[in-house]
């Protein structure tokens, strides 16, 4: 077997620190650096000829300069003589421009897949996608995990939660599947927000299917971002007789108005994962971070050591 | 023949304006926005359906954001059927990491020239190069520009300058063949400034090589960034027996320090272009910046009629 080596860029290195911790080996030697004009400069400070390389860089906001690291790094890797070259990303950026919803857009989450796969990735271990067809994207292989298992485990030995009665929700159509996984895990129904607008230039409709009445909710998303959707759920169901509501999601973007959003919410707790790693002054008190580390770690070593990765979520 | 269409991102819509007025046609209508996250949303709002496509994008800082514009618009074209997709890119980002200097470094340069043509583009009309073989690290065609003329031109019609004993400078060994150029448009002789480091740790000796005693000289580069080399060589020449020294170069970077080092040097002018627009506050007293519009609407209308562009420099 060739050397193991982990690398991280400054996309998230608290979590690149994790999984190195978890792994029980130091990080690969590297600089993520500026010239004057901000162009990026890298350099790799150790060799890594004929070694398998795993690169830790969620492409999460500021996401042009995550992604052009992690390009440029990809191709020093490529010209080092690196044995294989695997891409940990976390986060995906620009995983919602995943389609033609209108004439003339661009397809950017494919492009992305494109640009790091010409760049020289041999594979790339992802997170939540927030399609699953993304992986269809790639032609090299795609190790996908869920969010799923970490964030149900946590609700599951949450005390508060013990013996009562539980609702898991999703916020859209679009997000019915991954409540139905988080509720057979806590064995629990499901429900689903049914936003509608009955005409055009009148406001939406917030409509419950599902029986809410007298339970805790969980609203579950892939994706926190402005925290519009995820606040306005929160109330509805409030609304309609629930008797408290939790939310969690994978990745917590949280942009613009979010966390000021959920901290005057009627949301009591929202748990999230560090495939994100949210800036201290953000680390507020309704908000709990779970880390990905050790599943990362996990996944690296089967790749590594060529076993799969699915039975990881048995 | 297709339709014509000239689209810009938010690089320099100033010159993408001089040039389709040199044109006498309208831009094509487009929008470059971002999504709360930062995410780049970019929408085409006509059709471009069979036209041939022209979009000005000059990679300059912020560069990882300009050059995912640039990409993500390609893209759009692309899917949205554009029959070519032409890239006037005036300066070229990221174009001094062309080589491996040490081990393990990046080659960015082509990688950027990958990017750009895996996401579509059917040809790059570029500007001075910082090397000229940069032109290889494409397989599609490049039509590649010279600064020269202009700025030759601008110093010959100077009054101040008639009938005055002239000499071009190389501010370093790799710029001479480009001050020769110039030198043969201003009937002048040339000198090189030849720098030297005796020993390692000792500081660096400033030789000139050419006659430049009782000259004005006119130092010629590709790029000033910080401008410490050009500051450097103007305080050798007036020290060396140059009466005067006015300097120039093509692509204005102007990083850190720049702007300040220029105004408190003993260079009387500095003539650019705008590959890079300068903010405003950047205008200052002593540097003026000429347009390469009209040279890059003459070169569009050239590859769109498919005649020669080398005929540009006669
Ligand atoms: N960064 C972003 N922030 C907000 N909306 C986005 C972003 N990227 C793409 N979108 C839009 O979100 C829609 C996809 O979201 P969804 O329906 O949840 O898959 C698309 O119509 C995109 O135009
Ligand atoms: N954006 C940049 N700013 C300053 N130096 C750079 C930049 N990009 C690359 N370089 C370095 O500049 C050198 C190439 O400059 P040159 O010798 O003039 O071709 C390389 O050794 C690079 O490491």
């Amino acid at each position: 077997n060739s050397k193991l080596k982990i690398f991280t860029l400054t996309g998230n290195e608290k979590l690149a620190g994790e999984i190195v911790e978890h792994l029980g080996i130091e990080l690969g030697k590297s600089s993520v650096q500026r010239f004057s004009d901000q162009e990026v400069k890298i350099n790799i400070e150790e060799s890594v000829r004929g070694c398998d390389v795993f690169v830790v860089q969620p492409t999460s906001e500021p996401v042009n300069e995550n992604l052009m690291e992690l390009l440029i790094m990809i191709d020093a890797l490529k010209r080092a003589s690196a044995e294989t070259i695997n891409v940990v990303m976390p986060y995906y950026g620009y995983a919602r421009q995943d389609r033609k919803a209108r004439s003339r857009e661009p397809i950017t989450a494919k492009l992305v897949a494109n640009l790091i796969e010409h760049s020289g990735a041999n594979r790339v271990i992802a997170l939540d996608l927030h399609a699953p067809q993304i992986q269809g994207f790639f032609d090299i292989p795609i190790d996908h995990l869920m969010g799923v298992p970490l964030l149900s485990d946590y609700f599951q030995s949450k005390e508060d939660l013990k013996n009562e009665e539980l609702v898991i929700v999703s916020p859209d159509h679009g997000g019915v599947t991954r409540a139905r996984k988080m509720a057979d895990r806590l064995e629990a129904p499901i429900a689903i927000i049914d936003k509608r607008r009955p005409m055009p230039n009148v406001s939406e409709v917030m409509n419950i299917v599902g029986e809410i009445k007298g339970r805790k909710a969980i609203i579950i998303d892939d994706i926190i971002d402005t925290a519009g959707t995820i606040t306005g759920a929160a109330d509805a169901l409030l609304e309609k007789g629930a008797t408290e509501v939790y939310a969690c999601c994978t990745h917590p973007v949280l942009s613009g108005p979010a966390i000021e959003r959920i901290e005057n919410s009627q949301i009591k707790e929202l748990v999230v994962t560090n495939s994100i790693q949210l800036p201290d002054a953000k680390d507020t008190a309704k908000i709990t971070q779970l880390s990905v580390g050790e599943l990362l770690a996990e996944t690296i070593v089967r790749v590594y050591e060529h076993k799969s990765v699915s039975t990881l979520f048995d």
